[in-house]
């Protein structure tokens, strides 16, 4: 596979023998970096570090982190160096449910074989099966999701999760991009999302390589957009979701949805089940990242040289708080755009959904 | 005076003979640079380009550039000048209703002269009473509004109204000031506002100077800080208040209410009355400025070899949409911090207020 594999799987995460290859999220829009990790202790830097990111392709990352922890463990210690392995890329990032659910899923396919060659050979078909799954996945959103789309107004999304997020056709742009190929018209407004900037960065990167019609908004600007009648739907992915529908997504998605309420719009969270998170009660019990003031302080970009750079926006001795997720009480969200059509935010239509899913996933990965 | 006279009388704004001198905010906080405008149209220039900001600086800076337009017109062309300069003054920024407010009270003043020398003196006396007043009604905010500090929780804070926007104490920070003074402990919230990051850059930056407790937040993180809590006032600036209390401010302000509302923390705007505009109805009849896209795409700031310069943070060809102002309906203000007293945002407290104000200020400036 050569370099440009993620522009045609439009998957930012593969591997190559052991290693994993990724597409480095920090350095897009302006320069394409491709990480190739021969290590899983890489792998866990690279999702600390954020290099992927997006609850789904962090997933997939740790799936292919834990084959390739399998791949490249010597015999004699295998077990043990799974094991650590396992724990180490579980615990990468606190917020994403995909990426434990992936470890545990690769853990338990590998834990099966009778051998260390047999379990190398279980733990990277079943991390390619957690991809193929997530590919379909987002086709399946993609169709779910394409009749909430307004007729004549604009698209509002947070953040990013498109398909550097989640492979092939992303969460919430998922409808989005289907409406596109099909040929309807549809516009986007994407926030900034500060303080890391995805929604500047990646979303209008990923819409003008499909050729979407979009535009950029301060984060400040939402509610003024949404007052002048602009908005018919608000659509975003996340990074958890409770078993009462509580969600978990990048800082400012809770801000969005209660200016979304007062303007009576439509607000949708677009994930596949293993975003949902059963043994999570709510909101409260998702545990948050605070990351570093740093991300607040400092803004990256390309200076008149076209050079990467970073800038310092405050003096120095400012300090900041800086929590990088929000929880968006269920009673705001009118429904999740899952794989298997949409799912009503309550306790009862959860269970029943991901019952369904327990079900289908005790068929062996094809 | 020299140039630290902004830390010493605490104003962004002052005349030195007929120049204009203004400390410029677009370099704060990493740079002090003082410029010295020779003619009336500089000193619009510099308005229009926000060297000065915040709707009492800017109205103080206008009533300045009509006595420099006074003080320099030459005597055979006088009155054509002035009425020049009072159209392109008064027109230099679309949203401020102090701007009209001080260009109309220096013209009034210059008007009632016999003769030029005495229109060119009048007019000089007119523009620094303004600014006495302006001072005057800031230290009058500060006590109106220190009452409503919480005891324990945060302040948040939106864009900057402290001295910078408004000589000597500010508005919405007045009150912060005057507690801090008193020794009263005080720890306040500032949003970073983008695009154009004055809380980040000048909010910060003066509660620095001040020793005032603080951190800074990204707009996306205000949804998160209220629902833990620890949030117990939200005041801000106002650009123009409509007869009906409908407020118009920073963009995301009105966001930044909307969520106030939704956590039942109480929202109040501190401005002083020429902010008030008995003529302007509703905040659908206050004319919104809708500035360069670049603002968005651009970020300025320090890089790592301390010099200021600009990154872009999307790629080339993104399309932005940047309204600079929001209105805040009238329904989700809990009242207006003035130099009299709290007035209730309703029609007929705001008629009452503007009333009493318009009887006061028959009398002769001292």
């Amino acid at each position: 596979m050569n370099d440009s594999v993620y522009l045609k799987e439009r998957c930012p995460v593969w591997m190559e023998g052991a290693a994993v290859c990724l597409l480095d999220q920090r350095a897009l829009p302006h320069k394409t970096v491709i990480l190739r990790l021969a290590r899983y202790e890489e792998t866990v830097g690279a999702i600390r570090q954020m290099a992927v990111r997006g609850a789904v392709a962090i997933g997939m990352t740790g799936g292919y982190a834990m084959a390739q922890a399998a791949l490249t463990a010597p015999e004699n210690r295998f077990w043990e160096v799974v094991e650590r392995a396992r724990a180490a890329i579980g615990s990468a990032r606190p917020t994403a449910k995909n990426l434990t659910y992936a470890v545990e899923r690769v853990h338990a396919a590998l834990k099966k074989a009778p051998d260390v060659p047999a379990a190398r050979r279980l733990a990277l078909l079943e991390a390619q099966a957690l991809y193929r799954d997530d590919a379909r996945m987002t086709r399946r959103i993609a169709e779910v999701g394409l009749p909430l789309l307004p007729k004549k107004k604009a698209v509002l999304t947070h953040c990013n999760a498109g398909w550097l997020a989640c492979p092939n056709w992303g969460t919430a742009l998922a409808p989005i991009y289907l409406a596109h190929r099909k040929g309807k018209s549809v516009f986007v407004y994407a926030t900034e999302t500060r303080p890391r900037g995805q929604g500047a960065k990646l979303t209008t990167w990923e819409l003008a390589q499909e050729g979407v019609s979009h535009a950029l908004l301060a984060d400040t600007a939402v509610g003024h957009t949404m007052a002048q009648g602009e908005i018919g739907l608000v659509i975003v992915g996340a990074d958890r979701i409770a078993a009462n529908g509580d969600t978990a997504n990048k800082i400012g998605t809770y801000g969005l949805a209660v200016l979304a309420r007062a303007h009576r719009i439509p607000f949708y969270v677009a994930a596949p089940s293993p975003t949902f998170d059963a043994e999570c009660p709510s909101g409260r019990e998702i545990p948050m990242e605070e990351r570093s003031g740093e991300e607040v302080l400092q803004v990256s970009g390309l200076n008149t040289k076209g050079e990467e750079t970073s800038v310092r926006v405050a003096t120095a001795g400012v300090t900041t708080r800086n929590p990088a997720f929000d929880v968006t009480p269920a009673r705001l969200i009118a429904g999740f755009v899952t794989e298997r059509g949409i799912v009503r935010p309550t306790k009862a239509a959860i269970r029943r959904f991901l019952n369904q899913a327990r079900r289908r996933s005790t068929t062996p990965p094809a």
